[in-house]
Protein backbone atom coordinates (compact mmCIF):
# COMPACT_ATOMS: atom_id res chain seq x y z
CA UNK A 1 0.00 0.00 0.00
CA UNK A 2 1.51 3.38 -0.70
CA UNK A 3 1.53 5.77 2.18
CA UNK A 4 2.49 9.00 3.77
CA UNK A 5 4.61 9.54 6.48
CA UNK A 6 4.43 13.13 7.32
CA UNK A 7 4.95 15.35 10.55
CA UNK A 8 4.03 18.90 10.43
CA UNK A 9 4.29 22.04 12.14
CA UNK A 10 3.71 25.37 12.80
CA UNK A 11 5.85 28.07 11.10
CA UNK A 12 6.82 30.81 14.08
CA UNK A 13 9.75 33.09 11.86
CA UNK A 14 10.13 34.38 8.29
CA UNK A 15 14.18 33.22 7.85
CA UNK A 16 13.12 30.40 5.70
CA UNK A 17 12.13 32.96 2.82
CA UNK A 18 14.88 33.22 0.17
CA UNK A 19 12.34 35.23 -2.32
CA UNK A 20 11.31 32.53 -4.52
CA UNK A 21 7.86 32.99 -5.44
CA UNK A 22 6.80 29.07 -4.86
CA UNK A 23 3.90 27.14 -6.36
CA UNK A 24 0.29 28.16 -5.78
CA UNK A 25 -2.17 25.45 -4.77
CA UNK A 26 -5.50 25.00 -5.43
CA UNK A 27 -7.17 22.08 -3.75
CA UNK A 28 -10.49 20.99 -3.18
CA UNK A 29 -12.13 18.14 -1.04
CA UNK A 30 -14.96 15.59 -3.13
CA UNK A 31 -14.98 13.96 0.17
CA UNK A 32 -13.97 15.27 3.25
CA UNK A 33 -14.71 11.78 5.05
CA UNK A 34 -11.13 10.91 7.38
CA UNK A 35 -11.39 7.53 6.25
CA UNK A 36 -11.70 8.27 2.54
CA UNK A 37 -10.97 11.84 1.84
CA UNK A 38 -10.44 12.92 -2.03
CA UNK A 39 -8.76 15.50 -3.16
CA UNK A 40 -8.28 17.37 -6.26
CA UNK A 41 -5.52 19.74 -6.23
CA UNK A 42 -3.85 22.15 -9.03
CA UNK A 43 -0.31 23.09 -8.42
CA UNK A 44 1.37 25.09 -11.26
CA UNK A 45 0.77 23.50 -14.30
CA UNK A 46 -0.16 20.17 -12.79
CA UNK A 47 -3.37 18.69 -11.41
CA UNK A 48 -4.11 15.50 -9.75
CA UNK A 49 -6.54 13.69 -7.51
CA UNK A 50 -5.73 11.83 -4.39
CA UNK A 51 -7.34 10.06 -2.07
CA UNK A 52 -5.87 9.33 1.27
CA UNK A 53 -7.10 6.92 4.18
CA UNK A 54 -7.56 7.17 7.62
CA UNK A 55 -4.78 8.25 9.40
CA UNK A 56 -2.46 5.59 11.71
CA UNK A 57 0.11 7.78 14.36
CA UNK A 58 1.35 9.93 11.57
CA UNK A 59 1.10 7.36 8.27
CA UNK A 60 -2.04 7.14 6.10
CA UNK A 61 -2.26 5.79 2.75
CA UNK A 62 -2.21 7.78 -0.41
CA UNK A 63 -3.25 7.50 -3.34
CA UNK A 64 -2.41 9.40 -6.07
CA UNK A 65 -3.35 10.10 -9.89
CA UNK A 66 -1.98 12.69 -12.42
CA UNK A 67 -5.30 13.93 -14.10
CA UNK A 68 -5.82 16.92 -17.13
CA UNK A 69 -5.66 20.08 -15.35
CA UNK A 70 -8.64 21.53 -17.44
CA UNK A 71 -10.96 18.79 -15.43
CA UNK A 72 -9.31 19.38 -12.70
CA UNK A 73 -10.52 23.17 -12.44
CA UNK A 74 -14.27 21.36 -13.40
CA UNK A 75 -13.49 19.00 -10.87
CA UNK A 76 -13.11 22.09 -8.28
CA UNK A 77 -16.44 23.38 -9.00
CA UNK A 78 -18.07 20.32 -8.08
CA UNK A 79 -15.97 20.31 -4.82
CA UNK A 80 -17.49 20.62 -1.04
CA UNK A 81 -17.15 24.11 -0.03
CA UNK A 82 -14.63 25.55 0.17
CA UNK A 83 -11.08 25.28 -1.99
CA UNK A 84 -7.66 25.90 -0.29
CA UNK A 85 -5.14 28.50 -1.55
CA UNK A 86 -2.14 28.44 -0.49
CA UNK A 87 1.13 28.93 -1.83
CA UNK A 88 3.83 26.03 -1.51
CA UNK A 89 7.24 26.94 -0.64
CA UNK A 90 9.98 23.82 -0.93
CA UNK A 91 12.91 24.72 1.69
CA UNK A 92 16.08 22.39 2.43
CA UNK A 93 17.10 22.10 6.37
CA UNK A 94 19.75 19.28 6.78
CA UNK A 95 19.15 15.63 5.15
CA UNK A 96 15.12 16.85 4.39
CA UNK A 97 13.16 19.26 1.69
CA UNK A 98 10.42 20.91 3.94
CA UNK A 99 7.23 22.01 2.13
CA UNK A 100 6.13 24.91 3.32
CA UNK A 101 2.65 26.24 2.76
CA UNK A 102 0.92 29.85 3.21
CA UNK A 103 -2.08 29.55 3.20
CA UNK A 104 -4.52 32.48 1.79
CA UNK A 105 -8.39 33.71 1.83
CA UNK A 106 -9.99 32.07 4.60
CA UNK A 107 -7.08 30.83 5.80
CA UNK A 108 -4.69 33.73 5.60
CA UNK A 109 -2.52 33.94 8.62
CA UNK A 110 -1.49 30.09 8.77
CA UNK A 111 1.46 28.90 7.76
CA UNK A 112 2.63 25.23 8.06
CA UNK A 113 5.59 23.19 7.23
CA UNK A 114 5.77 19.91 6.23
CA UNK A 115 8.46 17.16 6.26
CA UNK A 116 8.19 13.90 4.36
CA UNK A 117 9.81 10.58 5.62
CA UNK A 118 11.02 7.58 4.68
CA UNK A 119 9.93 6.17 7.76
CA UNK A 120 8.01 6.74 10.87
CA UNK A 121 11.22 6.24 13.11
CA UNK A 122 13.35 8.81 11.36
CA UNK A 123 13.34 12.00 13.69
CA UNK A 124 14.03 14.65 11.37
CA UNK A 125 16.44 17.77 12.57
CA UNK A 126 14.17 20.78 13.31
CA UNK A 127 14.90 23.87 11.20
CA UNK A 128 14.90 27.01 13.94
CA UNK A 129 11.45 28.59 12.54
CA UNK A 130 9.24 25.80 13.11
CA UNK A 131 7.48 25.50 16.44
CA UNK A 132 4.80 23.62 17.97
CA UNK A 133 4.31 20.14 16.07
CA UNK A 134 0.68 19.65 15.00
CA UNK A 135 0.99 16.78 13.02
CA UNK A 136 -1.87 14.89 15.09
CA UNK A 137 -4.18 18.02 15.38
CA UNK A 138 -6.86 17.37 12.78
CA UNK A 139 -7.93 20.92 12.61
CA UNK A 140 -4.83 21.38 10.53
CA UNK A 141 -5.73 18.15 8.27
CA UNK A 142 -6.51 20.73 5.02
CA UNK A 143 -9.65 18.68 4.24
CA UNK A 144 -10.73 20.20 7.75
CA UNK A 145 -9.65 23.40 7.30
CA UNK A 146 -11.80 23.77 4.03
CA UNK A 147 -14.88 22.99 6.24
CA UNK A 148 -13.91 24.95 8.84
CA UNK A 149 -11.04 28.07 8.06
CA UNK A 150 -8.31 29.22 10.19
CA UNK A 151 -9.66 32.63 10.27
CA UNK A 152 -13.09 31.06 11.98
CA UNK A 153 -11.32 29.69 14.88
CA UNK B 1 -17.76 18.98 -19.43
CA UNK B 2 -17.42 15.20 -20.16
CA UNK B 3 -20.97 13.92 -19.51
CA UNK B 4 -22.81 11.09 -19.80
CA UNK B 5 -26.42 10.41 -21.21
CA UNK B 6 -27.87 7.10 -19.71
CA UNK B 7 -31.40 5.72 -19.67
CA UNK B 8 -31.95 2.29 -17.21
CA UNK B 9 -34.86 0.36 -17.45
CA UNK B 10 -35.92 -2.94 -15.84
CA UNK B 11 -35.32 -6.33 -17.39
CA UNK B 12 -38.04 -8.16 -17.65
CA UNK B 13 -37.36 -11.46 -19.20
CA UNK B 14 -34.22 -13.36 -20.15
CA UNK B 15 -35.03 -13.89 -24.31
CA UNK B 16 -30.97 -11.38 -23.99
CA UNK B 17 -29.05 -14.49 -22.90
CA UNK B 18 -26.74 -15.40 -25.43
CA UNK B 19 -24.72 -17.92 -23.51
CA UNK B 20 -21.64 -15.94 -23.12
CA UNK B 21 -20.16 -15.12 -19.69
CA UNK B 22 -20.57 -11.17 -19.31
CA UNK B 23 -17.36 -9.48 -17.01
CA UNK B 24 -17.67 -9.46 -13.45
CA UNK B 25 -17.50 -5.64 -11.74
CA UNK B 26 -16.45 -4.81 -8.09
CA UNK B 27 -17.31 -1.32 -7.43
CA UNK B 28 -17.07 0.69 -4.20
CA UNK B 29 -18.22 4.31 -3.52
CA UNK B 30 -15.61 6.79 -1.74
CA UNK B 31 -18.15 9.41 -1.85
CA UNK B 32 -22.10 8.29 -2.16
CA UNK B 33 -23.11 12.41 -2.30
CA UNK B 34 -24.98 12.65 -4.93
CA UNK B 35 -23.59 16.17 -5.97
CA UNK B 36 -19.76 14.50 -6.23
CA UNK B 37 -19.71 10.32 -6.07
CA UNK B 38 -16.61 8.77 -6.52
CA UNK B 39 -16.33 5.29 -7.45
CA UNK B 40 -13.67 2.55 -7.68
CA UNK B 41 -14.31 -0.34 -10.33
CA UNK B 42 -12.86 -3.29 -11.27
CA UNK B 43 -14.03 -4.51 -14.24
CA UNK B 44 -12.14 -7.81 -15.51
CA UNK B 45 -8.53 -7.11 -16.31
CA UNK B 46 -9.10 -3.27 -15.76
CA UNK B 47 -10.06 -0.26 -13.01
CA UNK B 48 -11.35 3.08 -13.02
CA UNK B 49 -11.92 5.66 -10.32
CA UNK B 50 -14.80 7.34 -11.83
CA UNK B 51 -16.01 10.91 -10.69
CA UNK B 52 -19.76 11.71 -11.19
CA UNK B 53 -21.64 15.12 -10.48
CA UNK B 54 -25.25 15.80 -9.74
CA UNK B 55 -27.62 14.46 -12.37
CA UNK B 56 -29.65 16.23 -14.78
CA UNK B 57 -32.47 14.91 -15.94
CA UNK B 58 -30.83 12.10 -17.96
CA UNK B 59 -27.06 13.71 -18.10
CA UNK B 60 -24.79 13.65 -15.45
CA UNK B 61 -20.93 15.28 -15.37
CA UNK B 62 -18.03 11.79 -15.73
CA UNK B 63 -14.69 11.67 -15.50
CA UNK B 64 -13.04 8.74 -15.50
CA UNK B 65 -9.35 7.27 -14.67
CA UNK B 66 -7.82 4.84 -15.24
CA UNK B 67 -5.55 3.13 -12.36
CA UNK B 68 -3.72 -0.25 -11.46
CA UNK B 69 -5.98 -3.03 -10.56
CA UNK B 70 -4.05 -3.61 -7.69
CA UNK B 71 -4.81 0.12 -6.09
CA UNK B 72 -8.31 -0.71 -7.14
CA UNK B 73 -8.34 -3.67 -4.86
CA UNK B 74 -6.92 -1.82 -1.82
CA UNK B 75 -9.24 1.18 -2.45
CA UNK B 76 -12.39 -0.94 -2.49
CA UNK B 77 -11.08 -2.02 0.76
CA UNK B 78 -11.71 2.07 2.13
CA UNK B 79 -14.92 2.12 0.59
CA UNK B 80 -18.10 2.84 2.14
CA UNK B 81 -20.25 -0.31 2.85
CA UNK B 82 -20.74 -2.12 1.10
CA UNK B 83 -19.34 -2.97 -2.33
CA UNK B 84 -21.38 -3.88 -5.32
CA UNK B 85 -20.59 -7.12 -7.07
CA UNK B 86 -22.86 -7.29 -10.76
CA UNK B 87 -21.74 -9.17 -14.05
CA UNK B 88 -21.94 -6.87 -16.81
CA UNK B 89 -23.47 -8.30 -20.14
CA UNK B 90 -23.39 -6.29 -23.47
CA UNK B 91 -26.26 -6.92 -25.57
CA UNK B 92 -26.62 -4.76 -29.08
CA UNK B 93 -30.27 -4.15 -29.96
CA UNK B 94 -31.55 -1.75 -33.37
CA UNK B 95 -28.67 0.97 -33.12
CA UNK B 96 -27.61 0.30 -29.71
CA UNK B 97 -25.30 -1.28 -27.47
CA UNK B 98 -27.25 -2.00 -23.75
CA UNK B 99 -25.40 -2.79 -20.86
CA UNK B 100 -27.18 -5.47 -18.97
CA UNK B 101 -26.17 -5.88 -15.19
CA UNK B 102 -27.14 -9.08 -13.54
CA UNK B 103 -26.81 -8.11 -9.80
CA UNK B 104 -25.43 -10.70 -7.09
CA UNK B 105 -24.87 -10.63 -3.34
CA UNK B 106 -27.24 -7.98 -1.48
CA UNK B 107 -28.81 -6.90 -4.54
CA UNK B 108 -29.48 -10.39 -5.79
CA UNK B 109 -32.66 -10.59 -8.06
CA UNK B 110 -32.01 -7.43 -9.53
CA UNK B 111 -31.40 -7.11 -13.46
CA UNK B 112 -31.13 -3.65 -15.26
CA UNK B 113 -30.70 -2.64 -18.45
CA UNK B 114 -28.58 1.04 -19.86
CA UNK B 115 -28.34 2.74 -22.58
CA UNK B 116 -25.79 5.57 -23.09
CA UNK B 117 -26.78 8.12 -25.55
CA UNK B 118 -24.95 10.59 -27.59
CA UNK B 119 -27.67 13.27 -26.91
CA UNK B 120 -30.47 13.68 -24.34
CA UNK B 121 -33.19 13.74 -27.17
CA UNK B 122 -32.35 10.64 -28.82
CA UNK B 123 -35.07 7.99 -28.50
CA UNK B 124 -33.63 4.36 -28.24
CA UNK B 125 -35.44 1.97 -29.77
CA UNK B 126 -36.63 -0.60 -27.02
CA UNK B 127 -35.70 -4.23 -27.31
CA UNK B 128 -38.68 -6.67 -25.91
CA UNK B 129 -37.26 -7.51 -22.68
CA UNK B 130 -37.00 -4.55 -21.33
CA UNK B 131 -40.06 -3.24 -18.90
CA UNK B 132 -40.44 -0.15 -16.74
CA UNK B 133 -38.15 2.95 -16.66
CA UNK B 134 -35.89 4.04 -13.99
CA UNK B 135 -34.04 6.68 -14.79
CA UNK B 136 -34.86 8.97 -12.86
CA UNK B 137 -35.55 6.71 -9.74
CA UNK B 138 -32.41 6.99 -6.86
CA UNK B 139 -32.84 3.63 -5.56
CA UNK B 140 -31.50 2.17 -8.77
CA UNK B 141 -28.85 4.07 -8.45
CA UNK B 142 -25.47 2.04 -8.09
CA UNK B 143 -24.51 4.57 -5.27
CA UNK B 144 -27.81 4.04 -4.11
CA UNK B 145 -27.48 0.06 -4.18
CA UNK B 146 -24.54 0.29 -2.34
CA UNK B 147 -25.82 1.75 0.76
CA UNK B 148 -29.40 0.52 0.86
CA UNK B 149 -28.99 -2.67 -1.41
CA UNK B 150 -32.65 -4.02 -3.53
CA UNK B 151 -32.82 -7.28 -0.90
CA UNK B 152 -33.69 -4.63 1.67
CA UNK B 153 -36.12 -2.88 -0.27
Amino acid sequence: MPSEIERKFLVTADTWRDGSPGVRISQGYLSQDPERTVRVRIGGKNAWLTIKGQTQGITRAEYEYAIPVAEARELLEMCLPSVIDKTRHKVPHADHIWEIDVFHGANEGLIVAEVELADASISPILPPWVGAEVSDDSRYFNSCLAAEPFTTW
